[in-house]
């Protein structure tokens, strides 16, 4: 059976039951952990679902903010020092990693609550993740407040990345199995990725066999 | 064996290498079908990985275009028509999907092309893909210029979503695996999710399991 729910229908849901569904609406979503610090060096650590490709050449990610939201510590962080690391979600650290998402007050490490452990790459300014596979250190690039809902979009330049060399195929592409990250679902559902293709480059006149409805 | 690579190697790499590692870095992204039309009637579809969650009160989604690529027949479509539809891909329609990424004619419709089927629902003026079983039916609500590489950040309010009603739990929670949605890793890896947990909402002062480093 299928259903339809309108803007309206959408806007009288709980509060809880509407971002638990409205979430889940865009697809799967990245799982990263955000490292920062403060100008004093104490260590943050964030759940961020949020962060998604900008451009290739320079190398951009992008990362939405709420700032009323338990990031904001990473949110003043990343102002005050520019600097951030990025640490892909594998299994392992699945349950630890959103665990990261609690209300700790500001003086709590939430690398220390969670018992992750920070750790420091080639003099970059913000702490990394240790158990994490995939580390990328990042450089605010620009910042632009998204007004019509009071979010923040940060975009940093890759300054440098320090993942396991399996993840990098000979054709440059990005082995997310191999290096066992992890996608987010809605705000608390976790999942491994399991392959099904890699597609050629897509040229016109190439015929697609014909699928049934849904 | 773990390897770095920094900001200039990457500016290095040739062009296509660097896009494809660049492109995997984000983690898991979300694999939607960007139905549009334009003011003729003329359907355009394109598969795009860069599809966000932005807000749940307001109902809001966002999509970095690239207007040099591709997609620019959507940018196009969008900005004159104020709509556009967002249909998740599903494995059974992930081959016909990547394919929309040719660079059609633009007289050529990538629905008949690809070999989908476009449904209209509820009087929306943008088309939907019968094959899909997630459809969301977005009216633009804002569109950012992104001045550091030139792309668009188009944010939709959602009007209504048409989805099978199991894939929606009791609390609200978007089952993405009854939805059969897939994920996208780089530029052309499709991958199915497969649940791990869902974690409940995190609270301070849970003690978390110490794991190995990486």
């Amino acid at each position: 059976m299928r259903r339809t729910i309108d803007k309206s229908e959408i806007k009288n849901w709980e509060d809880r039951s509407r971002a638990r569904l409205i979430n889940g609406l865009s697809g799967a979503k990245s799982a990263n952990l955000i490292g920062t610090q403060n100008t004093e060096g104490k260590t943050n650590l964030s759940i961020v679902s949020s962060c998604f490709h900008l451009g290739s050449n320079p190398a951009l990610l992008g990362m939405i903010i709420r700032p009323a939201t338990v990031p904001r510590h990473t949110f003043e962080n990343i102002l005050s020092t520019t600097t951030w690391t990025m640490n892909h979600v594998n299994s392992e650290i699945s349950a630890a990693a959103h665990q990261t998402s609690a209300r700790y007050p500001r003086e709590v490490s939430e690398f220390k609550a969670v018992n992750l452990d920070p750790i420091y790459l080639n003099d970059f300014p913000a702490p990394f993740v240790e158990q994490a596979n995939v580390r990328i250190g990042l450089r605010l690039a620009d910042h632009i407040h998204i007004e019509i809902n009071k979010t923040e979009l940060l975009i940093g330049e890759i300054e440098f990345i320090d993942l396991p060399e399996d993840c990098i195929l000979s054709d440059g592409h990005f082995d997310i199995n191999a290096a066992g990250s992890v996608a987010i679902s809605g705000l608390d559902e976790y999942h491994q990725l399991e392959s099904i293709a890699r597609y050629a480059y897509a040229k016109p006149n190439i015929p697609v066999k014909k699928v049934d409805k849904a």
